[in-house]
C-alpha cells in the first residue's frame, strides 16, 4: 500500500523559499515542544471524550457488516436514496460520493450507474425540497434521516414532510423506506426509530457532527453507492500510523498542524484549500467545516477570551486560477494555500491536433490533458512561491478510497493538533446556539418566551442605513 | 417595477448596532467625500476603457434579436448546449441558471425542461471531461466557446479535443455544432471563426472576464435555457438608475463600498457572501471572483506597492449555519458577512404534522418551509449583529430576471467604487501572468525557453520539509 502513500511538501511555507513572509527554521524549532505536547495530549486522550472518532478506523468490523447487508438491501429496492441531513451529517457523504463515483452520477442510465440515484439534501428551501419531488418518487425513494439529537430543525422538518408524504402513499409500509442515523440512546430520533419501527445505525457518543463521516453518518450512503467502505477505512488506519510520532518530521499531520499554528502567529488568518482535481472539489467543503468550527472559539481552555480562528476558503484548481490567483499572488499575506495534487488520474484525454496556424494554441496539441492540468498546479504553486505568499502541497497518488480514506484522517488528525496548541476546546460549538434560540423563539417553540421579548424588544433599525 | 426594487440594510456594519468592532457615524461621515471622488471618476469613464460593461443595459437591442435567434434555432436542433470557458465566461452562466432554473434542470423530462441539457465544462481535468462525453453525445451538442483572446489554454483545449470529436463524427457539418463568443478583431477564435464559418458573438472590447455576464458571454447561454435575457438587462438598468447619485445615503452600491472600504481599513480582510436561497448560491460564486480579482493588487495606480484586497467566501443559509457560523460568531474581527435574502420564495412547503409527543420537534409542523429559512435568516442576523461582527443585508423581493439582473449590476457598480476609493486598477490581473507563462514554459510552448530555464533552476526541495 507504500505506493498509495499521501505525501505532505511544506517547502513552500519557508523563509527560504518565499522570503521574508515565510517562517524560519528557528520559528519552526521553537513550536516543536508545543507541537509534541499537542501530540501527547491526543495520544493520551484519544477514544476518550469527543475524541471517540479516532477509533473508527478499528472499531467498525461488526458495524460495517451490517452496513454492507442494509446496502445491499436498498441497492435491490430503491431508485433513489436521500440523505436528510445538515452540516458534518451532508458534507462528509457529498466529498466522497464525488470523490469516487462518476461525476454526472444521477445522470448515467441506470445499468451503468448500478445503483440507486443520490441526492444530499442539506437545507430547508422550499424550492430545492419541491424541486427534489420533481424528481424522485418518495414511494421508490430510501431516505435516510442523520442527526445525533433529533433535534435539528433543518433535518426534522424534512423529515416531518417526507414521512407525511410517504404515509399517505404507503401506509404502514412507509416505515421500510426511512433508515435513521443518530445516537443510541440519547435524543429524539432514537425515541422515532423505537415507536415507528425505522431501521436504524448509531452515531457513537465520542463522535461530533464534522468528525463523522468514517461512522455510519458516511459510511451508509457510500456504501449503498458502491464505494468501498472498508478500503476507506483502511486508509484512515494507514494515516493514523503515518503520524504515530511526535517527531514533527515524522509526523504530516502534525508538521500541517504546526505550520498553521506559526501561519496564524503571523496574521495568516485564512487557510485556502485548493484540489487540482474536479474529483476532490467537495473536500474542501468537508474542510471549512472541520476547521472553522473546530478552532473558530471565543475563549480557551483556561476561559482567557482568544477569538481564535483561521477563516477557510474553497477553490478548485485550475478553475479558481481564473479568479482567485490574481488575489492570491498579489493581494495581502494574509492566507496559507494548501494545492491539494493528484499523480495519476484515473483517466486520461489526448488534446488533438488542430490550429496549425496559431502558435499560442497549437503547442497544447499532443499533450494530455494531464500533463496540462499538472503543468498548471506546478505553475501555480511556483507563482505563488514567487509572489512571497505561503502554500503547501498534499499529493495523492490517485484518488481512490484508499487516499481518500488518508486524507480525512490527516485533517482530523491536523484538526485535533492544531485546536490543542491552540488550548481551545476543538470539538464544541457553542457559537450556534445564540442563532438556533432566536429561531425557535422566532417559530414559537415553547419555552423560548423570554429570547422573544429579547428579539422584540431590538432597538429599529436606523433608517438613514437602509437604502 | 418598484416593488421588485432590492433594499441594502447597513445597520449591522455600525458601531451604534454592534458596539466598538462596528463603524461610527464619524467614519462613515469621513469617506463621504472619498466615496463621492469614485463615484465622479466612475460617472466621468464609464463606458470608456475597460468600463464598457456600464452599457451593456442600453446598448445591446439589436445583440439580443440575434441572441434571441441563435437560441431559438439552438433549441430546436440540440439536446445538450455546453458552454467551454472558464472564469468569467463560466461563473456568471452557472450562477444565473441556478438563479433561474430547476434547481434538477437536466434531469428533468425533455418535455418538462423545455430546452437543450445545460453543461459549463470550466475545468481541465480529463476525468471530467471523460465524464461529459459519457452522458451526451457530441453530435447532438451545441458546445459554445467562449474566450476574448482565444489563448485562453484551458478553453483551446476543450475546444481542439471537441472539434476534433466532431470533424470525426460529422465532418464538414462539424461547424453547425459550435456557437464561439469572442473579441471582434484581435485573438485567435476570431481568426477560427472566419477560417471555418462557425456561428459567433462578439465580447465587446471595454468588458473584461468578470464584467462579462451580461455581454453574450452570459446572454447566449441564458436565452438558450429560456430564461429572459431582456428582463435581466431591464433589471440592471434599473440598479443604474438606483445608483446614479454620489449621495451614498441614496446609492446602495456606493454605501455598500464605503463600508467595505471603511472595514478594510478596520482590519476585515475578508467578504463573506452567505445568500439565503440555494437558488442564489452561485452568485456568490461569481461574485468571489469579481471582488477578489478586482480589488486583489499588489500595486496602486502610483505605482505604491498596496497589497490591496479582500478574500471573497462563499457561504449558503442556512446549510453553512451548520458549518461555519460558530467561526464567524465567536472567532475574530476579520470579516464582513453580506446575507442575502429573498422576501417571498416561489413555492412553499408546509410542514405536515407529527411527533406530538416531541417538544423540540412538534413546535415546527405548520408552519412552512420559507417561514422557517426565513426565521433563521433573521435569527442569524441578530447572533452574528449580537456577536459584535460585521454584516449587511441585501433583500431580493423575489428571484427572478429583473431582480437578478439588479443585483449582479449592484455588484458590478460596487466593485468599480471600491476598486476607485482604494486607488487601484480595477480591471486587469497582471497576477496570473507568472503561472501562465510557468504553464507554457512546462509545456514547451515555443519563446518561453527562458522561463523553462528559470524553472529549471530552482533549487532542490529540501527533503526535510516533505513527509
Amino acid at each position: 500500500m507504500d505506493e498509495l502513500r499521501l505525501r505532505l511538501d511544506v517547502n513552500n511555507m519557508m523563509a527560504d523559499a518565499i522570503g521574508e513572509h515565510g517562517i524560519t527554521d528557528a520559528e519552526l524549532e521553537a513550536v516543536v515542544p508545543k507541537a509534541a505536547e499537542a501530540f501527547d495530549y491526543f495520544a493520551k486522550n484519544r477514544g476518550t471524550g469527543m475524541m471517540g472518532w479516532s477509533e473508527l478506523p478499528y472499531n467498525q468490523d461488526e458495524v460495517v457488516k451490517e452496513l454492507l447487508e442494509v446496502a445491499a438491501f436498498v441497492r435491490a429496492k430503491f431508485k433513489n436514496f436521500v440523505v436528510l441531513g445538515i452540516g458534518g451529517s451532508a458534507l462528509g457523504p457529498i466529498a466522497l460520493q464525488q470523490a469516487i463515483n462518476h461525476m454526472h452520477y444521477n445522470e448515467l442510465s441506470d445499468q451503468k450507474r448500478n445503483g440507486p440515484k443520490l441526492y444530499v439534501e442539506d437545507n430547508v428551501d422550499p424550492e430545492r425540497m419541491a424541486a427534489l419531488l420533481d424528481v424522485i418518487d418518495p414511494k421508490e425513494t430510501c431516505f435516510n434521516v442523520i442527526t445525533k439529537s433529533g433535534s435539528t430543525s433543518e433535518t426534522m422538518t424534512q423529515y416531518l414532510i417526507i414521512f407525511d408524504i410517504l404515509k399517505k402513499a404507503l401506509g404502514d409500509k412507509a416505515v421500510d423506506n426511512i433508515i435513521a442515523t443518530t445516537s443510541a440512546d440519547k435524543g429524539n430520533l432514537i425515541k422515532l426509530v423505537k415507536s415507528e419501527g425505522f431501521r436504524s445505525f448509531i452515531i457513537p457518543d465520542g463522535v461530533g457532527g464534522r468528525f463523522s463521516e468514517l461512522c455510519p453518518v458516511g459510511l451508509l450512503c457510500a456504501a449503498v453507492c458502491n464505494i468501498d467502505i472498508k478500503k476507506l477505512l483502511e486508509g484512515a488506519a494507514y494515516m493514523d500510523k503515518m503520524c504515530s510520532e511526535a517527531d514533527i518530521y515524522k509526523n504530516p499531520a502534525l508538521m500541517a498542524a504546526a505550520m498553521q499554528y506559526i501561519a496564524m502567529g503571523k496574521g495568516a488568518n485564512i487557510s485556502v484549500m485548493m484540489p487540482y482535481a474536479d474529483s476532490l472539489k467537495y473536500m474542501a467543503d468537508w474542510y471549512c467545516q472541520l476547521w472553522g468550527e473546530s478552532l473558530g472559539k471565543r475563549v480557551d481552555l483556561n476561559g482567557n477570551v482568544v477569538y481564535a480562528g483561521q477563516t477557510p476558503v474553497k477553490a478548485l484548481g485550475v478553475t479558481d486560477q481564473h479568479s482567485q490567483i490574481q488575489l492570491y499572488t498579489e493581494g495581502p499575506f494574509d492566507k496559507v494555500i494548501t494545492f491539494l495534487a493528484v499523480d495519476n488520474y484515473r483517466t486520461d484525454v489526448t488534446i488533438a491536433n488542430g490550429c496549425e496556424d496559431i502558435a499560442a494554441v497549437n503547442f497544447l496539441c499532443g499533450h494530455t490533458m494531464q500533463e496540462l492540468i499538472k503543468a498548471e498546479q506546478l505553475a501555480t504553486e511556483y507563482a505563488v512561491m514567487k509572489s512571497g505568499k505561503m502554500s503547501h502541497t498534499i499529493t495523492l497518488p490517485v484518488v481512490n478510497e484508499f487516499t481518500v480514506g488518508q486524507l480525512l484522517f490527516f485533517y482530523e488528525l491536523e484538526t485535533a493538533y492544531a485546536g490543542a496548541m491552540l488550548g481551545i476546546n476543538t470539538f464544541d460549538q457553542p457559537g450556534v446556539e445564540e442563532g438556533k434560540n432566536a429561531t425557535y423563539a422566532l417559530l414559537g417553540r415553547p419555552g423560548y418566551e423570554e429570547k422573544k421579548a429579547e428579539l422584540d424588544a431590538r432597538p429599529a433599525k436606523n433608517s438613514k442605513y437602509i437604502i
